[in-house]
């Protein structure tokens, strides 16, 4: 049987498959601070290489960011699309990572052995499950099973700028019969799982100004107007004692969970103690009339994301600063416009400063969630697949984080998009020390060679 | 008559002392930053060799931290004691200055000639006004007027951590009949103050823990507490609407204003909308049923001079952080104790953690707010020596800043204190572009020449 000799040719192949991701890892392609900009392009040009080598007619595409790569091979049968990212997300502090996060490698750990690397999950590690199927099919079939375009993605970490004009200008190039994302995780680090809703994500970044200089809290103090008091009053006005964000009309899109998929989630068996314990918490913040799940999955949030003002050194000084900062991101849910949102967040920052007060805001686009098309047969089949690669088979899942990429297929291109990936819950993304087990690694290689088999069988 | 004749020496020599004082601003002495404690060193040994070259018996004391320098000068006549501190506050945001801040000069603007550096007014030129009119004293009379001790002091802003026991262990070298201290300023630029009320300190440096490590927004926004959100609600309760500190038994300690001192302040015609306006603020932030002044001078507060947490770098991270940290500083008044305010902090703080989270501080020491014996006869005869130098006569001011050390005078060595200075309100002390007025320098030289003939005639 065909399948099983790709099977066991990405079996064999492994410890070969292991040495090209570390290689990929070893680029830093931090895509949000500019430093990095030549990296990102070398990158981009590793994976043009590597498609290239499987016969893929790959190119590195120009944006006015960071390039794109897109490649075609040509087939009978379904067209696929595949989707990932080659960039990674800044890497501080640092000094908490255990080793250089770009010096990548292989770690035994007492939960087995891991690829430790920033980006070694998130995403390249799973863009490169993907890649590595497609190596072992060609290898034993000599070529590819259908059509496949495969689209790699260089901003994801900052925002995703390039990526809707570029969709919108190679439309007819991309359009495909499903496109294939992988970017997820697996559920609760055990169970494969197909995404079928995702929240939006909608970042405001902005400076309040009180008065025009620093000033001495001795000459000062108690009668000027402290712009991080402000700014710490407005901030915590966003939440109410029960969790829930006040901005007026902040629901009004928000839909109550179905109960059928109410009912699916429960069955999941969800253990949030255990999901909070194991980052050192031990209460939910969420709004605490709803599950846990539903506080990931399917409420809307707002998170301060980062704030600073005034003296941050060693030391002390008694600085009344002129200016206080915060980098704040609300992850919607829904019909929430991000658009709507914004306003809304402005009109309440705004009616709260103080007369003589002004804000600069360095704008972050918005995208609003995204709901999957289950409808489209190949989720049966990818879900069937999926489940004969793994312990457990796999569900259908909600995920609380942004990947508008699976909406813009939709709008943009009328596809219907499948969210499938193998992270697990302790893989650290954003975090220091991130890593990919190496079990995610070698079983997704081997999910997609079924799930390729099971779309084009 | 000979103070004319110092007095006219004076201005001959203001280009060499100013030269004098340039040198020494070109020494970035900032006592906070540990990277600088060799320029400390050199700040030191260069106030030595200066007092030795007035034929003072000068020193470098070493200390824990930065040394001290003493000189002594034997005399007849009353022991006067002059401090100064020759350390300067860090530079930062070093990018909104106009020069390097250490790069010293002189300057013409529109409203006079200035010497602008980093610690040009705070307080290495004010330290020279007093080292000058002895230069100019000695050079008509040969000799000083008086036995004089000379100390300086190199930590003043970071908190003066050796100054009690360097004061405790050398209690009967210091011991005099009264200390002068010049590290104040005009009222209003424009009315010479002796200061007979300083506010205390007390800061707080703490860092909030919630969750091990940092954590992906989306996999955990909504249900994880974010050490940002905490942090801010904590501080955002430190004042109510009115502006008023909300710590419980915060004002327990707060003495009312005794009407003659009001009727005295009241007399000074202070201009806050002015006083605001210079820096570009419109509206009072202080307890509203408070006058202007009061909430300066009398009335305690509550600060945040620093704050930072999470992605603060270029772009977005959609981070829900592990940590969040704050330096806090409270003003004091009359018998308001530091380490009983500490102890309400911090029992508010930990009483407002979520389960789970933790705060670790960095101590920083308090001082108690302080009040001069203006029954001293030295108050008047120093008030009429500043009269006959300046176009308005002498006032008895408070001061909202904190200068511990008048307190440690009487309480160590049983001294009374007298502060006077000539700094103007837009020195911009501890902000970018510091400056000295050359007229302040001039005319401050000028008052202590009178001052020293007024305490010794």
């Amino acid at each position: 049987m065909s399948l099983d000799n790709v099977l066991a040719r990405i079996d064999a192949d492994l410890d070969a498959a292991t040495e090209r991701l570390i290689a990929l890892l070893r680029i830093p392609s931090i895509s949000t601070d500019p430093a990095y900009k030549a990296d990102c392009e070398r990158a981009a040009d590793w994976l043009v290489d590597d498609l290239q080598s499987l016969g893929v007619k790959a190119q590195k595409r120009p944006t006015p960011g960071h390039p794109m790569v897109v490649g075609h091979v040509e087939g009978d049968g379904p067209h696929l699309l595949f989707y990932g990212h080659y960039d990674v997300q800044p890497v501080d502090p640092v000094e908490l990572w255990d080793r250089d996060p770009f010096d990548a490698a292989l770690e035994d750990t007492g939960a087995g052995r891991v690829i430790r690397a920033r980006g070694a999950s998130d995403d390249k590690g799973q863009l490169m499950t993907f890649v590595e199927a497609c190596r072992a099919w060609k290898a034993e079939h000599g070529a590819l099973p259908c059509r496949i375009t495969f689209f790699f993605e260089g901003e994801e970490e900052s925002g995703s700028p390039s990526l809707v004009p570029f969709m919108r200008d190679n439309a007819d190039e991309l359009r495909s019969d499903i496109a294939l994302i992988c970017d997820t995780g697996l559920f609760e680090s055990r169970v494969p799982a197909i995404i079928t809703q995702l929240r939006g994500l909608l970042g405001e970044d902005f400076t309040i100004t009180g008065p025009d200089r620093d000033l001495h809290s001795g000459m000062y103090g108690g009668i000027a107007m402290n712009p991080i008091r402000v700014l710490t009053r407005i901030l915590a006005g966003l939440h109410d004692d029960n969790g829930a964000v006040t901005l007026p009309g902040f629901y009004d899109d928000v839909p109550e969970l179905p109960d059928e998929i109410r009912d699916q989630w429960q069955g999941l068996n969800f253990d949030h103690a255990r999901f909070l314990g194991d980052v050192g918490l031990k209460a939910a913040a969420g709004e605490q009339d709803r599950s846990p799940l539903e506080q990931i999955w399917s409420r809307p949030t707002c998170d301060v994301n980062g704030i600073w003002g005034g003296y941050t050194g060693d030391g002390f000084k008694t600085v009344l600063p002129s200016q206080a900062s915060a980098k704040l991101s609300f992850r919607l849910v829904g019909q929430q416009d991000p658009d709507r949102i914004r306003k809304a967040f402005r009109s309440y920052l705004e009616s709260n400063l103080p007369e003589g007060f002004s804000v600069t805001y360095r704008s972050e686009k918005g995208s609003p969630a995204s709901q999957m098309s289950t409808g489209n047969p190949a989720f049966e089949k990818a879900r069937k697949a999926l489940s004969d690669e793994w312990p457990q088979p796999a569900a259908y899942a909600g995920c609380g984080g942004s990947i508008p990429i699976a909406g813009y297929f939709k709008d943009i291109l009328g596809v219907d998009a499948m969210l499938i990936g193998f992270a697990k819950d302790d893989d650290q993304i954003h975090s220091p020390n991130e890593k990919y087990d190496l079990e995610s690694f070698h079983k997704g290689i081997r999910s997609w060679a079924r799930i390729l088999d099971a779309l084009t069988g």
